[in-house]
């Protein structure tokens, strides 16, 4: 087992991970200040590990609620639903509750623990590889607005996070893929030798080696814990996270939630930042390739969805409500280098435009 | 004009209370960043205020939302319709916030803007007595959920308070006595001085007299301020300000949201409170007939509703439901005496049972 700490003085706390360990309430038992015990999972997740996590919580008074699976349900109409069955349970400010599931119950759990009478403990569980790499760390949490993602929501750290690599026995292929998108990532914004490290092991995450996806893992939460430590609530360095995400929510927004995975939006949206970087003289041609074939074989699309689908003036008018727009420009992350991301708002618009148009 | 600081160091804020102030922008201007300016107000306040309001951030691209009046629409859907006018409108992070009008929008604009892309900063203008001695301090914020009262919300200071004692001039004289009963309750928990000017000075009060609204807001909000800035998240000594809360809330709930106001709810609340202490042998029955007659003299009712009304068993199941609840036990603000209250789970069940009905 690996233990790694988000540092965030007083609000710190652990990520576990490795293999078994749903089965050890002692690692949590430390963290949990109250008896009261809100798992919240969904229609896909709980069949298949609720029953366990009950049991991991024999001790304590344990109420469940399962939500709807997709990311079409996260708004703050389903979120009432967390809250309906916490307060029918009379749950104090000292109850914990325990996200079970992949990023939308992540968020969506967090989101409910920060506002549940002004804020209460949560643990997160994740069961997808992109929620055990991204939503496990930085405690961001939030629902969908009809006009947009994640537009409401706060900070809220969790207390803890346990990352079992045996839940991703369950989890589909398209999923895994999806999450390796996050993995990439990282080693595109800040670390080369992961990226190069990557570049070898695809084909073991793929197949889900229990000791490559550790690791994997295990430098991803590294790579954000890091940077998430110097800039919690998203002020410069944080956003490098949104490497490719710009493009990418413009792309699930654009298409209708659910039918572009998160992180197959990301990859795409992240090809179309790197074309960009390209276009600006930052990124050979030797290294796009690198970066399509690593996506490539993590089984990710390349390509965003053609014009007729997605044409330019839909991009900019979604992009335009990003949580990143200052000001009225919309700000990109892009890379100078493999390893090496920044985030500017002072590029040509009609280099955007072109990126738009010409790579599809 | 008085300046007054909540000190909570960088989330520190002033409050400025006194005549005229809606007319100087210049008392704003350091404390907005951005150039987006989203006022909340009510179909009550709007007709009012709005284009007052509206007329200072003349240098501003102003939105605004109009919502429904009333506790009824504190609920999770109406704050819904703040996030659609500020999404529709591409509000970024930098965007301002500016709640005018009474607790209700207070809570509900603090908590938008608490959400609104994981927080963007929000203005006071309180319009009713009640909200700028209360939610103009301590950065509460929320919705009620329909099992419970202010049981979503956040923790978000304001960037700062204009309270302008001029807006009370249409306020109505009911809402009026309500604002006064939490005055009265700053005297009780904690000033005796305070409590015995009050006693010379709720005529002048409730002829809105100018100087002696400004004094008594300011007294008020400095009472707050002081036990905030040591207890910022209501650890232990901010819940004294629940005097008479547990009841009132119960009064308010049980009769359906609307019929009994906030302040009237603490009146007869707070006077059950007094009940109690009395039977704990805390206050005399002289000091218990000085407080009757101050609540009496603002207007408010000191009686809390019927048996057939509001059993006893009614108000224990809604009570169970306080966020003030501890491993099941219900905690109560009581008195020890005029001017010093405490916070407490330890009394015989029998004594609150014993109020709850002989205290009608």
């Amino acid at each position: 087992m690996k233990k790694l700490t988000v540092e965030l003085g007083e609000r710190s706390y652990p990520i576990f991970i490795g293999q078994d360990l749903l089965q050890n309430i002692e690692l949590l038992k430390p963290y949990i200040t109250g008896t009261q015990i809100l798992i919240v999972s969904n229609t896909t997740v709980a069949p298949l590990y609720l029953a366990q996590i009950e049991k991991l919580f024999v001790d304590y008074t344990v109420k469940y609620v399962i939500l709807p699976d997709g990311e079409e349900y996260k708004n703050l109409e389903v979120l009432n639903k967390i809250f309906d069955v916490a307060i029918a349970n009379k749950f104090d400010r000292s109850c914990t509750f325990v996200a079970l599931g992949g990023g939308v119950i992540g968020d969506m759990t967090g989101f409910a623990a920060a506002s549940y009478q002004r804020g209460v403990s949560f643990i997160q569980i994740p069961t997808t590889l992109l929620a055990q790499v991204d939503s496990s760390v930085g405690g961001k949490t939030g629902v969908n607005h009809a006009f947009g993602k994640n537009m409401i929501g706060a900070f809220h750290q969790p207390i803890c996070v346990i990352i079992d690599t045996n839940v991703l026995s369950t989890l589909e292929d398209r999923q895994l893929s999806a999450g390796l998108a996050e993995v990439i990532k990282y080693g595109l914004i800040g670390d080369l030798e992961f990226f190069e490290w990557l570049e070898d092991n695809i084909p073991y995450l793929l197949q889900k080696t229990p000791s490559v996806l550790i690791e994997a893992i295990e430098r991803s939460c590294q790579n954000k814990a890091d940077i998430v430590a110097k800039d919690e609530k998203e002020n410069d360095m944080r956003a490098l996270f949104n490497l490719g995400h710009t493009f990418g929510h413009a792309i699930e927004s654009g298409m209708g939630y659910g039918k572009w995975l998160h992180g197959e939006g990301v990859s795409a949206g992240t090809m179309q930042a790197v074309y960009l970087s390209k276009l600006l003289g930052n990124i050979s041609e030797q290294d796009f390739e690198r970066i399509v074939a690593i996506f490539q074989q993590a089984n990710l699309p390349v390509l965003p969805p053609n014009a007729v689908e997605m044409p330019s003036e839909k991009y900019l008018d979604l992009m335009a409500g990003d949580k990143k727009v200052q000001a009225g420009v919309i700000r990109l992350v892009l890379l100078k280098k493999i390893g090496e991301a920044f985030v500017t708002g002072d590029y040509s618009p009609e280099l955007l435009t072109t990126t738009l148009t010409e790579y599809r």
